[in-house]
């Protein structure tokens, strides 16, 4: 479990380990769609132009030329229409929108499950390549605030039934903080905010220079800011915290009121898992209300492992804008992690749970009539291909972690034979079936350890 | 269902579109491990000198930059640690086994079900992104000729179980046609292949001129090889009519006798699925024994939509070598085909069963207790986001295929109403259910069209 990939940051899961991955990807796609949402896929490329659009020229992109190219082709690393990979699922879903704006029914509740790639500095073994799970409704002018508080509740859900500690998905909101900054005479509150995002790193101290410093602050406003950013809790008390700082700014009120909806019913249907948390800014320019970052409990280095936030206008139509807010889970992040500290694992490494022996070589015809009998009801069944001796046949079972071998004897009776217990009775191909357990492989969480 | 893609050569599908994708990959996922394949996904990038060693140099390859790339760094086209898009999943797997060997249990079955790209000139309008569905099992040294009847019959199995017209496995032998080309004095079989390859193309007139102005054939010995790739049969009888050509040559003896094999098992458990024909040549130069093309009854212009074969050293470790035998499904070929002609749809775009309306917005919180409740069972629920009149809330759920709608009284009651035959009656969150037909998204076949 702790092999290295063979190109730094393309990581890659051996047949074992890819059995807890589409868990966790069969966990999502199920609470998904359990809460109504459609899935899309997008095309891995977009066109440079269109990924640089939101300004997100931190991002590193990976360019495509082909390799066979003629001239006159696009190359040049300037031209807006060489293709690239997308580096997230958010600017591509904004593009198939607007795209499909005529084909959709707003507001439009999707979920994408994607690959997507960062053209990283290889020395620096960050991946590379990796899966985003998103979900995101996207309303055709305006969009109930109400989805704020929903999407909070799905992701609680989706990360609740997944083999992960235990998280705190924390929330801010975009309009208290700049509406806040605003109270208090600062007016820059980009740069505020991107100084707040600074905290975990370098501490209120720097944090309170660097508000002096860099955008002008009176020692009484930078004191403010932080005591803002201080501000937690897992139910709406922090309502009055905030208040108690006594600030008055329109925009600082409908914020409040959006976090404190938020908080008041994710802490009644989610206890714990939703907080408030005053100081989670989120780099992203275009969120303006609602913010979420997810921390997995005793795993915070690790990072945020879900984040999102409500923006006013994914896309725009000529005069038409798409409001929306969504969530995004860093799916390879979480599984690396789940295997890296084995809190999961699959109770076998094949779907296999039934090898049919060969007592002879012409009985293959024969063993497949069993095993389409049993496939018939759902069992997972290989056939031997060779009428090796048992011992062999059981042994390549065994390897396999397969837990049930079957035997046909000459006059056409039929015995199983569970190789763990070595318990063996006679059985009939028409009506037998493994224990539930031992149908599907079994993904076991490690609850203890999960929870210690 | 006839939109065109906006980036020529990347489909993008529709919600309700992709849920017939999802079927058919559902579908697939659920055939092969019912046979016992195991899944594994390799990254989406090798390094071009990977993709290129087999010799591939027909294939178009997108080669990635850094866009931001700094001096030094690989990026000129020859370099062959240039990283490229996979074009095929052969590559990748090959790798992969080589790299994983010392971890995978051998005979080693697996599915992997990815995205490839091929950087094809944009004017040609062919296919640049299309998903593959490959399955093949690898032995260590050596692997029994049985896993090549087998996997003609997993083929079978999965593709019957899609919502497609009638298909034929065409099943060739490379040791039969090549052994059949010397013995009949033509030392060129991979002339002879190529030349044999065109038939469909140019008809058996060109192809004997071509074999005599480019191989050097005699008039009789042209004859020959084109009476071989006329041969073809449901059933084993083409091997007397191949043995009636008169040739002896072992290897030839060798690849009729495997033939022989595959089509008589094959005729007894898919009959008319899987045929004999003598005239499937596969360009691939790594096949070395049986090879599958497959097409669609009525749709042969779409060409080949499965097709593989067996390899005897797909991968080499120093002296150990990976023999191995594989098919490979184009999905995104049969899906586009299947939405082109309406051969299958889904019955609604989303999927929610049930939308719970809201009297009030007070009532959301009581709204999402009934949805938590239903979806315990497995009902795809989505809650109101406002309290509109309920008139507009039912046009929410009709303009989406939403068959059911639920509404909570003042007292606490519940009713629920079908809205297709506004049907409406009294109904317990905790134990309603609705009609098993409408409880997920179904994928209905048009079966008359299919098999007209």
């Amino acid at each position: 479990m702790a092999r290295k990939a063979s190109l730094s940051g393309f990581p890659e899961w051996l047949p074992q380990e890819r059995l807890v991955e589409l868990h966790v990807l069969d966990v999502l796609r199920r609470t998904f769609e359990l809460h109504g949402f459609a899935n899309i896929e997008t095309r891995a490329v977009e066109t440079v132009g269109q990924l640089l659009r939101k300004g997100e020229i931190d991002k590193e992109v990976y360019a495509l030329s082909r390799l066979q190219a003629e001239e006159g082709e696009p190359a040049g690393k300037q031209d807006p229409n060489q293709l690239a990979l997308h580096f997230d699922l958010t600017v591509p879903f904004a593009r198939y929108v607007v795209e499909n704006a005529g084909h959709l029914a707003f507001p439009f509740r999707r979920y994408q499950i994607q690959k997507v790639w960062r053209g990283e500095r290889p020395q620096e073994g960050r991946a590379r390549e990796f899966t985003q799970a998103d979900i995101d409704v996207v309303g055709d002018g305006d969009l109930p605030f109400r989805y704020d508080v929903e999407l909070a509740l799905v992701i609680a859900e989706a990360l609740g039934a997944l083999p992960i500690p235990d998280f705190r998905i924390r929330v801010n909101n975009r309009k208290l903080a700049e509406g806040f900054y605003r109270g208090i005479g600062l007016e820059d509150t980009a740069g505020v905010l991107r100084s707040i995002d600074k905290l975990e790193k370098v501490g209120p101290a720097r944090v309170a220079e660097l508000l002096q410093e860099e955008l002008g602050a009176t020692p009484g406003q930078a004191e403010l800011a932080l005591k803002l950013a201080s501000i937690r809790s897992e139910d709406v008390s922090f309502a009055d915290e905030v208040r108690a700082l006594g600030v008055t700014n329109e925009l600082f009120e409908t914020g409040l009121d959006e976090l404190e909806q938020v908080i008041a019913e994710a802490s009644r249907r989610a206890p714990g898992k939703v907080i408030a948390d005053l100081s989670i800014a989120r780099g992203l320019d275009y969120y303006t209300g609602t913010v979420y970052e997810t921390v997995l409990v005793g795993h915070e280095q690790l990072g945020s492992i879900c984040s999102g936030g409500r923006y006013d206008s994914l896309a725009a139509k000529g005069s038409r804008t798409f409001p929306g807010v969504g969530l995004s889970i860093g799916v390879t992040r979480l599984v690396m992690r789940i295997l890296s500290q084995d809190f999961a694992e699959a109770s076998r490494s094949v779907p296999t749970a039934v090898l049919v022996t060969l007592a002879d070589d012409d009985s293959w015809s024969a063993a497949q009539d069993v095993a389409a009998a049993l496939r018939g009801r759902g069992i997972a069944v290989e056939v031997a291909a060779k009428a090796e001796k048992f011992g062999k046949q059981i042994k390549y079972a065994d390897r396999r972690g397969i837990p049930f071998v079957w035997f046909t004897a000459e006059d056409g009776s039929h015995e199983v034979k569970d190789i763990r217990s070595g318990d063996q009775s006679a059985a009939d191909p028409a009506v037998w079936t493994p224990p539930a357990e031992d149908l599907l492989p079994q993904i076991a969480s490690r609850g203890a350890m999960l929870h210690s």
